[in-house]
């Protein structure tokens, strides 16, 4: 059991810290992008180096306070948010945002865990280099957020999700050790890799102070295009055309569905589709190379994936302008979904093959439970949609709240079913703890209990989160 | 403390199991490629499938008796090699080698962790694919040990490591419990990464029966060159302006010092060297294109690097058997080496930046304390070196038996001083359990600690390996 935040606990910190590590507690650090959860009484701590959130952990661990970690707040799960009525101390990375090194030679920029993600794509950029984590809240999400969840994105089909990104950790263990792993080596093979065990740990595990991450060659010519797909199927089918033409040069494959460019038309942010009419679905491909311009690459895709049905209408970019202009639909998508307010909203993976098949299914399914309208899109190269439930027209969520239940639970067995993740990207948080019990490998399951009681005895770290 | 296998276990296991599990322990299973370690008795099993590996464990970790896992045999570190008096069941996945599956659309193959390495490279090939992991043992060499001890090899510049190559594994954790993990995503946040996890722990916290892999579209054409560089740092700067020039399709860039030329004249195997006077140092550049052939950009390459005075000489391989040719020459120093007989064999790797420093520093400090031959090659775009030391012509390596230790000392010591890793790509295994208590950052060490006891508490796998 843990206990609250005392004044003994209180004194000692203000004995141990310097004034500028005590914030007032906002209301900003209690809410989260999607409303869900609304944080409960804490007393926040923003440390200015790695040193302090180890005087922070350990005091805590000695006194069996709970520590929830808190990067840039955007988390979907309300894994940065403490519920519970036991106060706990909120522990903000927002004062350690130093960009250490950039070394475009080694390929690797050391960066605290407080630094935006933007800022450090711009450091790599600065250096001609690409740090290419990317994803809607790049200018507010911190990269030990991003870490700390397995954040994933845009550019996964080409560079991985974060945890691919990263060569080394620093960070304080639930014991309030600082483990100093900040590595610029490639291969590294001496004992458990404990980057990768707090990556995607979400904070239970310890607290990411810092990382060395992988940097790439800007490639050299971009290309771009929107392509009207006959169907899901046929996506599939030049998904697999577009790695065989250009390997691993791919960037970006994302799947559009209709519903997602009604909303963009029926609440804005507004975007220029250039078809004449919307289509049912379209994918935009994103391509970088080294060497030969994609676009004739692309034309040629065009050309053969038309040849065999798979596509009807497409446009390429012809300057860095359409790129933007295609990329904004895209982008532009979930503040759409913001606006029309989900039922409920997924964040699945099922084996690429599988995906014309739950697509089918799922939408069967929800028509026989009620009116609904389904917005599919997503990183199809990944095997990941966002398949949000939204009202029919003219209804509103709150119409909704008997059926939300039911709604998540058809997405999520049916997902399950289909050998797919009920959380492809976004994580466990708080919002999915039933969900990894329910449909989690009971073994794995063990071992991860296991690993957090061997780690964190006291499970000071983020109580509550992935695991009860 | 664990018990011996007894007559009890045995009996056990006996009625367990089909006697097609139980094998007689030939010499083979108590020998590893170095000579270095002779295993003690043992029991051998060898498993038919996952539930009798199940069996197997569940009975061990009952009676308190170690198991050593036992894939190809060809781990350079003696973690495949059972030492203590405490007799232990040795694991054998020798009857466990079934490529389960291969999906060329999902580009996923699924195979027991006893497949030979070289079968699942052509069970690839067979659809159209590749499966990267490339090492000269790729005949012998299992899977299972593969990931076990994530395995580095010559395409870790382009395709990573092993683990970066697993999707998803199936493993019977310490407790007997099976893991079902053998997932076709690219994408899944759903708890603590255990398959990092296992990959590289080197069996020491569960047996990996199967694994999903990744595949990837083969490259449509070859390019290879052999270039004269005027020194490593020359290499470098080659290095930094391939990855300009090919982006991320440069599949290899080996470093070959003159020694290991030195050492295939002395013992053979017969390699023919392209050049008219054996070089210093020289390079071997592979790259794999989608598209244009990558000869002619090799050729520019050539030509800048030239011009910056980097390169001296070179030659672009006119056909995939010139290619061979090439690949032949850095295939064979190992062998030339073990013919040759080292005093002291390094696998380490250190920032990239840091190699010239490293081999200068090194070879300074060897000169100071004897007479030796140095043979300096390796996968120079990870930062990796294999750095073998070996006695002066005319003498034998028995002759250095007071200098070995010194020379292991001295070489590890500056490649942790330069920010290095005293194992790159060959683990830890029972050859560096000091060292990586020695080195290895305190926290981490306690952590890893804590990890194993969480996960088995009874200390039943891989006993002496890794952590004493």
């Amino acid at each position: 059991m843990l206990n609250p935040v005392s004044d003994a606990l209180r004194d000692a910190l203000r004995a141990a810290l310097p004034p500028a590590c005590f914030k007032e507690l906002t209301p900003a650090y209690l809410e989260e992008p999607r409303g869900r959860y609304k944080g409960a009484d804490a007393l926040l701590l923003a440390p200015g180096n790695t040193d302090e959130v180890a005087t922070i952990v350990k005091a805590c661990n000695k006194a069996r306070t709970g520590i929830v970690p808190y990067a840039g707040g955007t988390g979907l799960v309300g894994g940065q948010i403490n519920e519970g009525d036991v106060t706990p101390v909120v522990l903000s990375l927002e004062r350690m945002t130093a960009i250490r090194s950039v070394d475009p030679v080694e390929n690797v920029l050391i960066c605290e865990a407080g630094a935006i993600l933007q800022s450090v794509q711009e450091a790599a950029d600065n250096v001609d280099r690409l740090f290419p984590l990317t994803l809607a809240s790049q200018g507010s999400a911190r990269i030990g957020g991003n870490l700390a969840t397995n954040a994933g994105g845009v550019n996964v089909l080409r560079y991985g999700n974060a945890r691919d990104l990263c060569l080394g950790l620093e960070a304080v263990l639930p014991t309030g050790e600082v483990w100093n792993g900040l590595t610029h080596l490639r291969k590294n093979n001496t004992g458990y890799d404990l980057r990768h065990l707090l990556i995607g740990a979400e904070g239970t595990l310890g607290i990411i102070t810092a990382a060395s991450l992988k940097l790439f060659p800007k490639p050299t010519s971009q290309g771009a295009a929107l392509m009207v797909v006959r169907d899901p199927q046929a996506a599939l089918d030049l998904l697999a055309l577009a790695g065989e033409q250009f390997g691993g040069q791919v960037s970006a494959f994302e799947l559009i569905g209709r519903m997602g460019l009604d909303f963009l038309a029926e609440t804005g942010p507004e975007v220029a589709i250039p078809f004449d009419t919307p289509p049912d679905w379209m994918v935009l491909i994103d391509v970088g190379s080294f060497g030969e311009d994609p676009s004739a690459g692309l034309e040629q895709l065009f050309a053969e994936a038309f040849e065999r049905g798979l596509v009807s209408d497409g446009v390429i970019a012809q300057s860095l302008a359409q790129r933007d202009a295609f990329w904004a639909i895209r982008e532009n998508i979930p503040e759409a979904n913001r606006r029309i307010g989900s039922v409920s909203s997924h964040d699945i993976s099922v084996p690429i093959t599988r995906i014309p098949e739950f697509i089918n299914r799922a939408g069967q399914s929800l028509a026989e439970l009620g009116d609904f309208r389904i917005n599919c899109f997503g990183h199809l190269g990944d095997g990941n949609l966002h398949y949000n439930v939204f009202p029919t027209q003219g209804r509103a969520r709150a119409d909704y709240e008997a059926e939300r239940p039911k709604v998540k639970e058809l997405v999520h067995d049916l997902t399950h079913a289909l050998g797919g993740s009920v959380s492809a990207e976004h994580g466990i948080g708080r919002l999915k703890v039933a969900d990894l019990e329910k449909y989690g490998d009971p073994a794995k399951l063990a071992a991860m209990r296991a690993i957090k009681h061997g780690l964190d005895p006291n499970g000071i770290m983020n109580p509550g989160a992935v695991l009860r």
